[in-house]
This record gives structure tokens, sequence and C-alpha cells, in this order.
């Protein structure tokens, strides 16, 4: 392959193309009319057990980005950040309150501690169901908007991937590749940039891995101190050109560390979030935002090896569209 | 050992008893005065790695109950069932709303749908952090009650353990080893059984190992097709008796299909929740409880192999004193 | 006018009938296109200043049962109760917490408490806003039920009556008319007992009157001590019968002492929550429920007095479809 | 009285002097050991038949802000904007959602809206109630902190004041009296200020009044067009010397159209929300926050009548430290 010796702008893709991709691009059927995993398909037992031989040195690497009051969301799109209210603490404990308004009184040395979070599902590191995007009033394998009203999706929800979310894992480092601490917004990373990094990471993908990209724009947080703009706005990310590469690998999910996974501003003029709506609408691809890759991209440097076991798996609601999660990298 | 043949009513303990088990089973500065983990130390990357070796056909089990609006909770400990609360959904697609509320009119063929989770941490299935038990006004490794105010908790929290609830499994079938489909209430699991049901099951624990203890009290609602009183109520779990095999073979965790992990009516009179104060309090033991175990233990019986890979990590909820868990079990 | 000298069983309206009644009764367009209000049109300055004379003794009642975490609510509906959650508390004040979360550990003496109440602005005494029924598609005013998006209604809501629900109350006690404690589930008032109503209780409907009809079943609540199947199940109410003289005599908005207001089981087989749908979506009649009018019917059969003010203002939520109330008559 | 006739800036207060007030203002025991309505005792029958004699032309004034997801609110102090999330709406309507989810499929035409409210009690236009301040772990009327747990407020708390606040209402418009659009920043409001508004405004005090202070600062805001700081930071407000007047006019209530209703920065370096403590803990002092004054004010400019009736009634939350409000004025 070729290789690609400089940063390129995010392509611009006319209406015209993005409809041939719709097309190009569908699953939709493969698994049957009934499906409603999509990509997640490639994870097989097969494959987990192959994903088990990844550890090798026991290192456990978490990356998920805390869920906390002071960050990231501000409101874009609806989000906010998590509100953990206690509903019995330690101060009801000592004032001896906890034992009046629990325990009716009597003596007792015990108190527990409880609480209640509100939180949007996607407010922190999460995946997204196939129920996430809806294109023309249809999602992914088909299926009317209109599985998903007020009580939440009847088809296509995160419950359907509660056993799914496990298999091997590998991270694609692209500012390494490149050099460099991050990428810019609005720098897209290509089906090329892919290929590349795994060449130069010497990593081969398999079916039914789960592809971890890092653009590093969650280092540029933590490198300045605050949140900013990280939760919506300009962002680097995947490009539309990049799904060609995920599906001849039949990659199984894809995970980034930006708030928003594609590369904005957007590659097609008049669709908002291209890559999503052909991502999962028609692919059935299972998209993860918000991933911290940091500790375990430094490992990966240091070792040499980027590829691991990946348990991702996401809480089962009853007809959610997303589900924070806490992936665990092994290595 | 002595194997016990008949069910045996769960003991009676005395408060003597009890405060001489506080001593006894303490953990206390046992990993440092700074420790928040407590028995999850137990858990090294050597045993992560030993873990991966179960690993051998690749099957996967989510060992989570759905978080649904329609159970388990009933009122009990002010605990009700997770509220999912659409804020953009399929029927804003189709009516045209959604371009209107959240693209400016903009003329949009993408839609996108998002919600809001209202839930107690502990409603379904979940860890309980060192942070939810406190004795007297102290919490685990001695530390103050009023570290845990309205805020969450400064210390113990399930924070800490956001890369320690990985490793090894094993499932003890209770009922299976009493030939019956599940345990009464007021049964109580003694040191005894659980070292029975290793021999029968020819599964060795191992140090960090994560013991799921089945009681059947799960399989009964899924019998009876209700909830019922599963969530508060008497129920059939693990006893004080327990805690001696549980500190010997140094068991990083301990999980059940009950509500409440321990037996009710409780083994000690004084003492509100005994086992839970002697094992958070003073053992450190992260305690899990509504796991449901029934499509593994099936299994289990089926290949005789009770040992398995299991992934239970909680979400990284700051200050959190508990973590709702999907945790995957992996043959 | 004739009087009713026993219970009669609520009627039974074909749909035909149900049919007719939805353009005999309309009020779309009567107060043009661009109206939101309905029948609280009938509330003029003229009218308030009428109304305040009903201020002779200065005793004030409060309508409204408390927004308490036991009841009434029991999930019909999706409903429950209110939720109210600390988020800073005495035990903060008391153990030092506060100071350190809020205060940065500066010695301070002052602490504050705050909360956070998470609740359905129907699950207590509230109004209904002419956003909250929709009769095949349509809305007040022939408004399409695309107004009321995921974001909330943008027309028709509660916001629109924020200055609006003030002026004189009536009270009409039908059980008191037939000498007794109060209507069985079923039973269902018509024009004529409300007449019946005015005459035994010697009190003139005017224009812009808000009539709060009691029925007693809150009375037979607190009687037996429990909430039970008052949320939800038959009840007696307003009978479809009762419209043509709330239309006759320009009542201004209806409240009554049940969780639904009309008799239920329904009157109209083919149609769920018929009166609503007639009073709602075509008469434009804003609707209240779950009104204490316990202490004020006592007082009003022992002065003979049933006219008041009454000050029953919505909290004005934007785009909200309800709000719950504290109405508070005046005598 | 002595005219000001320049502003003066916000005095500064000695912890000693803030001691001695603690005890010259205190109101504990005066309405009896059991009392939690402080102030509120001024309201009376015969005030509130009084109240009501103000209405002359009918005229409704609504003085809330609109409960509203974009404002005031930015994060201070926890708080935040109230979300409101629709559990049925329009959109299941015309998609045929509603008929499945709620009606079990049976064909009918009728459909309804719901929603559920989140929000800080104090979010909005709020009172405050006697358990929302505390000094050295004491209360209103020696109360202990220990009453207000992480259940709530079990005395001191809102409910108590459900039928207490209505009255006569006055209007002191202290911009107007300077001559200016709003006061500044740290701009504090004296007794003399107030004794000044009275007799320029030529509105007696009497014994049970309901006082607004408008000091203009939301009227900035709506000049600018922006929320801003609005919510927490600097603000003009009432000085501590204004309780003397307060208390000399036996005042029931006090609300202001700032976010925090007293001068800030504080009067007493070494005291956080002095005010606050004087007036809830020591005299019992109901305060209300955020209130809307400005077009009251242009009417009471207008017609220079600056009493009206005010009926400002708070929900009835068991246990809660504070309601929002739709506070109503009717002149």
């Amino acid at each position: 392959m070729q290789n690609i010796s400089s940063v390129m702008p995010s392509k611009s893709i006319s209406l015209e193309e993005f409809r041939a991709l719709t097309r190009r691009l569908s699953n939709w059927g493969k698994w049957g009319k009934e499906d409603q995993l999509g990509t997640l398909n490639y994870i097989t037992p097969e494959s987990v057990r192959a994903a088990a031989k990844e550890v090798k040195d026991g290192k456990v690497f978490s990356l998920a980005i805390p869920l906390d009051a002071k960050g990231p969301q501000r409101g874009v799109a609806g989000r906010f950040n998590p509100m953990l209210l206690m509903t019995r603490d330690g101060g009801d404990a000592i004032t001896g309150a906890y034992q009046k308004d629990w325990l009716g009184g009597a003596e007792k040395e015990t108190r527990s501690t409880d609480e209640v979070i509100i939180m949007p599902t996607q407010g922190g590191t999460h995946w997204d169901s196939l129920a996430h995007i809806i294109h023309r009033d249809v999602m992914y394998n088909g299926r009317s908007a209109s599985e998903v009203s007020s009580t939440g999706a009847k088809k296509n929800g995160i419950l359907a991937s509660r056993e799914k979310s496990v298999g091997r894992g590998v991270l694609l480092d692209i500012p390494r590749l490149r050099n460099k601490g991050w990428l810019s917004p609005g720098e897209g990373i290509t089906s090329g940039w892919l290929e590349e990094a795994t060449e130069k990471q010497a990593v081969k993908i398999r079916q039914g891995d789960i592809v971890l990209v890092r653009t590093g724009h969650l280092a540029a947080v933590q490198k300045r101190g605050e949140w900013a703009d990280y939760a919506g706005g300009d962002q680097p990310g995947l490009s539309i050109d990049a799904l060609d590469w995920i599906a001849k690998n039949k990659v199984a999910a894809v995970g980034t560390d930006t708030w928003g996974l594609e590369v904005q501003p957007f590659e097609v003029k008049e669709i908002h979030i291209p890559f999503h709506v052909l991502a999962i609408v028609y692919m059935g691809l299972t998209l993860g935002e918000m991933f911290d890759l940091e500790a375990l991209a430094r490992d990966c440097a240091a070792d040499a090896r980027y590829s691991f076991f990946l348990a991702a798996q996401p809480l089962p609601f009853t007809k959610g569209v997303a589900s924070p999660i806490n992936p665990i990298a092994i290595k």
C-alpha cells in the first residue's frame, strides 16, 4: 500500500457519492431479517477464544473516563454530566438520622449508604447501539424509526449486545504514526492511515476485532487541563474513507477517544454526522466514543504489542439506545 | 472435611461472638493505611493471566438481569426500577420535530436517538463498594463515615476498583449440591457447604478468585414468573460461618443470585445485615448482588467445569458507593 | 329542573353520539386561531376582581395532597411518587463535610441545605394543560400532535396559563347532596346533578368560575388509611353528560378529588378517557385532578357558603404539558 | 427620616456585631417551641381579608421566571436548569407507538402526553423554607441540623407554609427611587432605603405584608439578553441593615429579583451568606429569590399603587427545604 506522508484534510464527499455508499456498504439482511447485532456478529466463540490468548502479562487497563459531575459534557445535544445523589450517607449514620429514617428507631449499629444516578447514557465512555441513528425514518436492517418511541427502542437496542462486546481489541495509534501528540480538529483518518498503522505497529487485523483508534484528542484535554470544547465541536476522527477498510477487515466495532468518533467538520455537506449514518444505519457497525486510550497507548508503545483482550460489555438496559461502559483491556 | 448431608438452619450468633469476629476477620491495615480495595488486592497480574486460561470454548455468559422498568425492585430500602427517558426518539424523526428541535430547521436526513437513565446504582446486578457499609461510624480500614457525604464517597468508593474486578470466576452451585431447584429463605450457606461444593464440583479455589454462589433464589422467580418479594424479604444466602472459608481461600469478591447476598432472617439478633458488616467493613470484601447465574449454572453442570474468566468491572463513578454491572463469564 | 332522587349508573354513549359531541362542544377558533387557553379565556380582569370579594373571613385552605414518597401513585400510566434527593443536608453540616465539599475547607459557620426533585408533573394535585390529550393526531384548536415532541409542547402547554388559573371557585359537594360519605366507582355526575347541587347549596355559577366537584373518593382513602387503587382504577367522576352544563355556564376549569376526574368505567366503549377528549381537545377545558377538598367541604357545609377566591396557578414550565399545583381557596 | 441621596457601599459588619445581631433579631420561642413558621405567623385571617381588598382592577401578574432548560442556572451551588423529559408525546401518537406501548395494541383514538421533571427546588423562582439554612449545627427555633437528613427536613420544612404564603404584597422599587435601571453588584439596600421607598411610593407597610424588593438585577439580564453570571456572582441586594426595618414592620416574608437576595460581596467577612443566617435561622424569616418583578413594577409605576394581593403558595413537598413557586400578584 501507499504511505501517506503528510496530513490530509478530511475529504469532501458529494451527496451522490454518499447515496452510493449507503448501498455499497449496506449489511441489511446479511445476518437475516431479524438481526439486531450487525457487525458484532463477527464476534464468535472462536474469535473470543483466540482473543483470550492475547492475555500475556495480566495487565489491566480501564478505558473509561470517570463518570464525574465536572466533565466532559457542556450541554451540547442536551447532554449533561452524571448526577450522583445520595439517598443514605455517612452524615445520616453519624447524626443518628439513619436509625430513625430506615430502622424505625431501633438501636442498631449498622448503617448503609446508597445513591441514585441520573445521566445520559451517552454522557461518558459508551457504545451507541444500532438504534441510535435513523436515516430518513429507517434504522439498521430496514426497521422503521417508529420502533424507537418514548418508551425506548423495541428493536436494535443495546440489550441485544449484552454478550457480544468482548473479544480481541487492537489499538491503532494515529498520532504516534505521525510523530505528534494528537491530531487536529478536521483531520480525517482514512483507510490508508489505518492500514499504515497496522503495518508500522506490526499488528494484523482479524475478523471480529474491536478496533480502537487513538486520535490523541483526549491527550490534548489532559495536557491543557480542561475539557473546554471536547464534548461537541470540531474534532479529528474517522473519515468516511475508513469504512472500506473497516468493512474489508470485518471489524466488529470501532471506538475512539473523541466525543463524536467521526471527523468534524463533516465530510458530506448536506448530511449531519454522515459517518454515523453509513456505519450504524447501513453497516450495522457499533460505535464507541470517549474511550480513554492514553495509558493503554503508552503501554503498547513500550512493548510494541497493540493487541489485547477487550471486555467492553454494555449494561443491559431494556430498550436502551446506548450504554455507558467501562471497557477493560487486558494484555 | 465433613460432609453436611442435610439442610441446616441458619445459625444464631451472639453479639459477643459477632464482636470477636470483627477482630478476627479484620483486614484493616493489611494492605496499608491508604488501601481502598481490601480483598480485591488478591487479584494480581499473575491471577489475571492465569484466569485467561479458563477461556476454552469462547462461550460468553452475561450474568446481569436486565435493567428494566418492570423489576425487580418494589420500594424496599428506597430502591426503584430504572427509568429510561428518551430525549430524542423515532417519533421526533418521523414527525419532523427532530429537525426543528435539534437542527434549527435545516433540511437534513439524519436523526439520532438519545436517553437519560435514572436509577439507584444498587437497583439491579451490582457491586457494593467498601463505602456501602458503615459500622458504628466507621468504614473499611478504619475510615470515618464522614468521608461519605451528600456529594458521595471520598474514600472506599467504587472508582478504586475500576481495574480490579476481573479475574478467575468460580461458580458454586449449592442447590445442585442438594439436588433441588433452590434453597429456601432462611437457609444459610456455611463454610462447610462451600467446601463441599468445591469437592463435588472438582474445582479448586485459588487466591484472587471471584466466587459466585448460586442459591437458586432467582430460578424460583423465573419459575413462578413474578418478582414478588425477591427484592427485600427473607432469602437464602451466605452464612456468617462462610466468612472463614472465604478468608482462608483469599477470595477477592463474592456474588450471589439474591437481592441481599446474606441469609435472612439475619444471624445476629442485635445487628442489621451482620454478614455485610463483617465482610465489607472488617474484611474489605467486595460483595455482588442479583447475579443471574442460571444459564451459566446449566452450562457448568453440562460440562462439569465450574471455573471461567470473569469480567465484572464497575462503571467508574467518581465518589460512587456502588455500580450496576454486566458481569461477563467466559468459558 | 328535575331532581334526581337516586343514584344513576353512568350512561353508555355510542361512538356516533361521541362524534356528534366533538362537533357540538367544540370551541376551536372561538378565541382565534392562535388561542392556547380555551375556556380559561372566560377568566377576565372583571371576573378576578369580583372573585376577590369572596374573601370574607380570610380563611385559607390548601387543596393539594402532599407531594410525598409514599403516595398516591402506584405505577399506573408510568406515574411514580416524587423523589426528593438532598444535595446538601444537616449531616454534612454536623460532620464538617459541607465545609470541605462546598466552601473549599474555609472555616465558616454557615451551612445550607438543598435538594433535587424528580417527579411526574401529573403525580399529585395538578392541572392538565391543553397539550395533554390528543385525539386522532390533533390537539385543541386543531393543532397537530407533532407540536408535542420529546422536548415538550410547543403549543397548548401549561406556560400559557401562568396568569389564568386564579378567580372565583365554587365547590359542588355531590356526596353531601346524596347524604353519603362518597360516591362509588362507576357513579357518573351529570349536568342534572351539578345543577341540583347549585340549587341545594344556593350558589350561582358565573362565567369564569373554576368549579371543584367533590366525589368523596379521597375521603374514602382517608377513612381506610391507604391509597390502594386510588391512583388508577374504577372511580366516580364527571359524566360526559356534565359537559353541557359546564359549557352552558361558561366554566373556566374543572377539578375533582379523584385521580382521573371522569367516571370510570368509561362511558364510550370504543374510546379511552372520552370525557378528557371532549373536554380538553374539543372544548379546550382545563382539567384538575387529585384536589383535596375535604377541609374546604367541611367549612362550606358549616357556613353554607360554597364560593371562594381560588389561586391555582401552575408552575411556568416552558413546554410542559401539566403542572403540579397547590390550589389555595380563600373564604 | 433622613433621605439618602447617594448610593452607599454595603456596610462591613464585624463578627462581634454579627453575634450581637443573632441575639437581638432572634424570634426563637416567640411563637412557641413547636413553631415552624417564624414570621409567616404575622399572616392572619385578618391580614388576608384585608389583603383581598387590594384587588381593584383584576389585573394578574405572574412573578415567576419560566422553568426553562436554558437558564438561569449555570452550575453554581450544584444547581442546574429544569429537565423536562417526555414519557408520552405526540410522536408516539402519530407513529402508533402509543397504542402499542400503553393500550396493549387496542384500536383507540385517544392519546395522552406525560412528562417527568427533574430540577433543584431552588433552581428558579422559589421560597427557601426555614430548613434551608443552618448556623453552627442549629436551625430556626433552636432545632438541630440533624433534623435535615438525606430523606429531607423533618422540621422547619416547606410543607408547614402551604397555607401561609398568601396575603398583601408590597413592591419597593429601589432603582426607580434612585432614577436608574438597576442597582450594581455590591450595592446593599438598607433600612433607610426601604423606608425612603415607602415614603416616595406612598405605601404603608402593615404587619403580615410580603415585601418584594426590586433591585433591577433581572432587568439588566433582560436588557443584555443573556443570563451570564446572574445565578451566582456579585449582586445588589438586601443589606443586613435592612433587617431592623423588616423586624420593626413585622414583615412576613421578603423576596427579590436576584439569585441570592442579599448583597454580595457579603457584609461579614468571616460569615458566608450572613443575611440568610440572621434572617432564616434567627428571625425565622422566609426568603424568596428570582422573582420577576419587571411587569409588575411597570404597572405600579404607571398607577402609583405599589400594594396588591399576593398568592405565592409553595408546592407541599413533604420534608422539602424549598419550593419552586409561581407567585401571582393581583391588583
